[in-house]
C-alpha cells in the first residue's frame, strides 16, 4: 500500500453522530415525541431527496434545504406541524450543530500532521464549516457535493477531490462508514477506509460493520485509522 | 458598526508576501536573474489573465494554469528557456508556498476565536490549501474563485460567501489590501476592512496605504485589526 496524499472524510456517520445528536434536539424540545423515530425518519427522507436533484427534478438544491423539505414533510406525522417558520428553521439547523464521535477531533487531529485531511460530504459547505467550528473538527480543506454540484456517489465528487489537489485519484483515500460510497470511490481509483459506527442508527439498530477485503484499510474509528498509517 | 459574521480575506498581498516570496525561491535557484524583475513581472500577467476567462477567451482555468501560462511566457526574457518541465512546474508551485506576513498567523488566530475567517481569494483551492497547511494559516473554510467559477471582482464571489453562509451581505467583512477589491465588495454590500501592506511590491516600489473613510475599518495589519474587533 502506497499512502495516500490526501484523506477525503464522509461526514455523517463517520465522523459525526448524526443520529445521537438530532434524537437529543428532539428530545429536549418536544419530550411527548419519539425522537429515535424522528432521528430516523428525517435521515430516511435523505437520499430520496438527493435523488430528486440527481434525476434533475429539482434543480441544484443545497442540503439544508433538503433537509427542509423532509421535515415540513415529517412534522405532521409527529404532530408536530404547528411548529412555526423560527422554530423549523432552527430544527433545520441541528444538522450544523451535530457532534463528533469521541474519537474524531483526536483522530483527525493526529491523521493531519501527516496527511491533508478533508471533508467530502454531501452536507453543504455553510453547514460543514458551522460543523467543525463548534464542534473543533481540524479540518485543512472543507470539500462538499456543493463545490462540484454532483452528489455522492456521483463520480464528479470523488474524482473532484483529486482535481482540486492536482493528483491522481490513487493519492486520494476515502474514509467513510458506509460501504457504497466506498465502492464508488473505488470504481473512480480512490483508496478507501471502512470505519465501524455500529451505532450510527442508535442503539437499538445496531448496524453491521464486518469487512470488505476490497477496502484498502478497516479501522475501529480514526485513532486506529491513524495509528494504521504511522500517524 | 454591527459587528459581521463572517470575515472573508483576500490572500495575495493581503495574508501573505507574494513579491518577497517569489524573489527569495528565484533568487535561490537562479542567482543571475533579476529576481524583483521576474517576481513584479510574473504578477503583472495575473490580471490580464484572469481578463481573458473574464471575456470567455479561456473557459474556466484555475490560477495554477494561469501562473504556468505567464511564467512559460516570462521565460525567455530573464534567459530561462532552457528550464525543464519539471523545473517549470515546480518553480509555478513557489504560489503554494508564500510566505505569510508577520502579523498573520496570530491575527487570523485571535479572530478565529470570535468570528468565522475564511479566504476569498482567486487562487485555486488546492494552491489555498497547500499554503495553508505549511504556513499555519488556520482558516475554518477556504473559498475561491474555483467554487464560484468566477474572478473577483465579480459579485458572484463576493455575493457568493453571503449565500455560503445563508447570510445577508452586510453580514460578510471583506478584509484585503486592494482598494479595487474592497470597493467591489461594497458595491454588493459588504462590509470592508483595508489592511496596509506598504511592501507588497518589494522595498524599492512603496505602495500608497492612505486610508479610503468608504471603507468600515481600516488597519495596519491583522493584529490591529483583531484589537479594532475586540478579540
Amino acid at each position: 500500500m502506497k499512502p495516500p496524499h490526501i484523506l477525503a472524510f464522509d461526514i455523517f456517520g463517520t465522523v459525526v453522530d448524526w443520529h445521537g445528536s438530532i434524537e437529543r434536539e428532539v428530545a429536549a424540545r418536544h419530550p411527548a415525541v419519539d425522537a429515535n423515530a424522528f432521528a430516523l425518519a428525517w435521515r430516511a427522507g435523505y437520499q430520496p431527496a438527493m435523488q430528486r436533484v440527481r434525476a434533475g427534478e429539482l434543480g441544484w438544491t443545497r442540503i439544508d434545504e433538503l433537509h427542509r423539505l423532509i421535515l415540513d414533510g415529517l412534522l405532521p406525522r409527529f404532530g408536530l406541524a404547528h411548529l412555526s417558520e423560527t422554530e423549523r428553521a432552527d430544527l433545520n439547523r441541528a444538522w450544523h450543530r451535530l457532534d463528533p464521535w469521541p474519537d474524531a477531533v483526536a483522530g483527525l487531529t493526529r491523521l493531519k500532521s501527516r496527511f491533508t485531511v478533508c471533508t467530502l460530504s454531501n452536507g453543504n459547505i455553510g453547514l460543514l464549516t458551522n460543523m467543525a467550528k463548534r464542534a473543533g473538527l481540524p479540518w485543512d480543506c472543507i470539500l462538499s457535493a456543493e463545490v462540484f454540484h454532483a452528489y455522492k456517489p456521483d463520480p464528479r465528487t470523488y474524482l473532484g477531490v483529486a482535481q482540486t489537489f492536482d493528483l491522481p485519484p490513487e493519492q486520494v483515500m476515502l474514509v467513510a462508514a458506509h460501504q457504497d460510497d466506498l465502492a464508488a470511490a473505488r470504481a473512480c481509483g480512490l483508496q478507501t477506509t471502512y470505519i465501524e459506527r455500529p451505532w450510527e442508527f442508535g442503539v437499538k439498530q445496531p448496524k453491521d460493520v464486518s469487512a470488505d477485503p476490497a477496502n484498502t484499510l478497516h479501522a475501529r474509528d480514526l485513532l486506529q485509522l491513524a495509528e494504521r498509517l504511522g500517524c
